[in-house]
């Protein structure tokens, strides 16, 4: 018997709308409680916890604008969309239970394509502990399209909005920055080298750490349960999707207060440090603007400094200030320059 | 002084995406008790109304696939793509409370078209009164799509599912069918007129109804209310998105019943009756087939027709059997034949 050995590749009009969305959600099993009903109806119904606030939150992901296929492959893309989206949820210190997603995509894609995304998909939801309850899937005139919302739930006194933060608050982040940026100039870079040799074999075994800061992010649902351990409740808090200088401004502007950031204290990775030799730049340049690390940003009172200091997870990296100070970076050489948005050019 | 002439034409870029978003919710209040946090944190804080169930439905519209901007005003997209997901609310039998809405739009949109939008989008609010409480705003690649996610509560013992509805059960719609596929049909064809005499000024009076069908559907809340007012608890129901055969289908499935559908009871406008002649078509073929009229379709137990007889709004148009009897049409002639999901031949 001769074996076929084309991969399988079933197009999705095969298939037709409501045969794909059971085809992918079908093994999705429902885990939380509050989930009364999933996908299947007009609308997901779900169960208030009592005495909880709900928390919503909703982010796009296009293709060209926010992922590149051509590294990126489906399954990671599909557990990344998830955690861009719970990592908002954990910023207001609440608990992820369940997300929609949406997806668009062209007829480039086969059904094998979006099953892999789906198995991402799947992935995050099974290790975040929350269910998928609903969603659409609609073909795209081009590329591919993804829409997530996620609810999650808060004790009413547990909430961390941005706009808590108190002058000579402690300034507190979580992880190490600036690795998935360079994971992704890492990529770039070798996207272009296949592009002149298609047969190259790259060796990326010294970029294990930042290659994976951008293809999969984790969010950090840790945290928020070692700050209730720890019982500390930040004053203001915010994840970091577009890089520590715009996040930091977004909470002073919110609390109404200003900042000094030690660029001396910003935790980084050895891996982003070497590869910032090997591009030439300064190392603080991707934690202050790269984006994408989906750790966590909050200030917290002095008087829970003890309660945080020496854990591994958490950082301080500055302090808040009275409005009128602005909004600082004290260099490792000492200076004092205004903290930017896009900061490239005032430290490098 | 010499007036500039040349219509305001501001670049997305001039703002930035965190402008934007800004800009253009800055004149949405929040008028819902529920809604603690809208627009400005990472995300959405709301308070759950006590001893009530939430509801949670999303939906995604796409330019060239659900929309096409050569004959849809911005400001009408904006408020159909409301509609469209408050109609998942609606057919749950619940309050619609929130809303999200990404968008995602190529630079060929100045900030005028957006601000068009979100006019429409702030209208449907108002009108339906649901707070915007949260989205994304990014750039796309082409075109432009929007994904809104609706939140609504109910009383636990008021939600309808698609799955309640019973052998002997009656099927009901609301208001008129077929309308939204007509329109679009005279939009179509005025479409190419306009390609081949961009001066031919078409005459659209006859056909006013049908048009506003297509381009500003309404979702039926009022009658969710009224079901309320007459103590009626549908036993099933779903919302027309994709047609009445389509969704007959999907309530008798999910409910593991058949049902007997009288040509005859279809409730039809006289616009759509006379738009079929002129385009030579059986005017129930819209009504089965066409999509789009966010109508209300639900069951009811027998005991409970006295309560709705009468009502304008709604039109008994058949009943459910028992499910081993199947799924079919009864047509003006007398003839049974199967109800089929795309079934424009069987009745043509």
């Amino acid at each position: 018997m001769i074996e076929d050995k084309t991969p399988k590749r079933t197009t999705l009009t095969d298939l037709g709308e409501f045969g794909l969305i059971k085809h992918l959600t079908e093994k999705f099993m429902v885990s939380h409680p509050s989930t009364e009903k999933g996908i299947g109806d007009d609308a997901a119904v779900i169960a208030p916890e009592e005495g909880k606030k709900l928390v919503v939150s909703t982010d796009l992901l296009i293709e060209g604008v926010h992922f590149d296929l051509s590294y990126m492959p489906l399954k990671h893309l599909g557990y990344k969309a998830v955690m861009v989206n719970l990592s908002d949820i954990y910023a207001m210190n609440a608990s992820a239970t369940q997300i929609t997603v949406s997806l668009a995509v062209s007829d480039r894609f086969p059904l094998e394509a979006l099953e892999a995304l789906y198995e991402g998909i799947a992935l995050a939801c099974k290790i975040y502990n929350v269910d998928l309850v609903g969603g659409d899937t609609t073909s795209s005139t081009k590329g591919m399209l993804i829409s997530v919302t996620a609810l999650g739930t808060a004790k009413p006194a547990s909430i961390a909005y941005r706009s808590g933060a108190k002058p000579n608050d402690l300034l507190v982040v979580t992880g190490d920055l600036g690795g998935a940026y360079m994971g992704l100039q890492i990529l770039e870079r070798e996207k272009e080298v296949f592009k002149v040799n298609p047969n190259n074999q790259p060796d990326l075994d010294q970029y294990t750490y930042i290659i994976e800061r951008q293809l999969k992010p984790e969010a950090r649902k840790d945290i928020v349960e070692l700050l209730e351990k720890l019982n500390v409740k930040p004053t203001a808090m915010i994840d970091i999707s577009d890089g520590l200088s715009s996040e930091i401004l977004h909470l002073s502007e919110a609390s109404g207060v200003g900042c000094d950031l030690y660029e001396e204290k910003i935790p980084l990775d050895p891996q982003v440090i070497s590869t910032c030799e090997e591009f030439n730049m300064n190392s603080s340049v991707p934690a202050l603007n790269g984006g994408e690390d989906y750790e966590l940003l909050f200030t917290i009172s002095q008087e829970d400094f003890q309660k945080i200091k020496g854990n591994p997870n958490l950082t301080v990296i500055g302090h808040m200030t009275e409005k009128p100070e602005g909004n600082h970076l004290i260099t490792r050489m000492g200076a004092k320059i205004p903290l930017k948005a896009q900061g490239w050019n005032a430290i490098n």
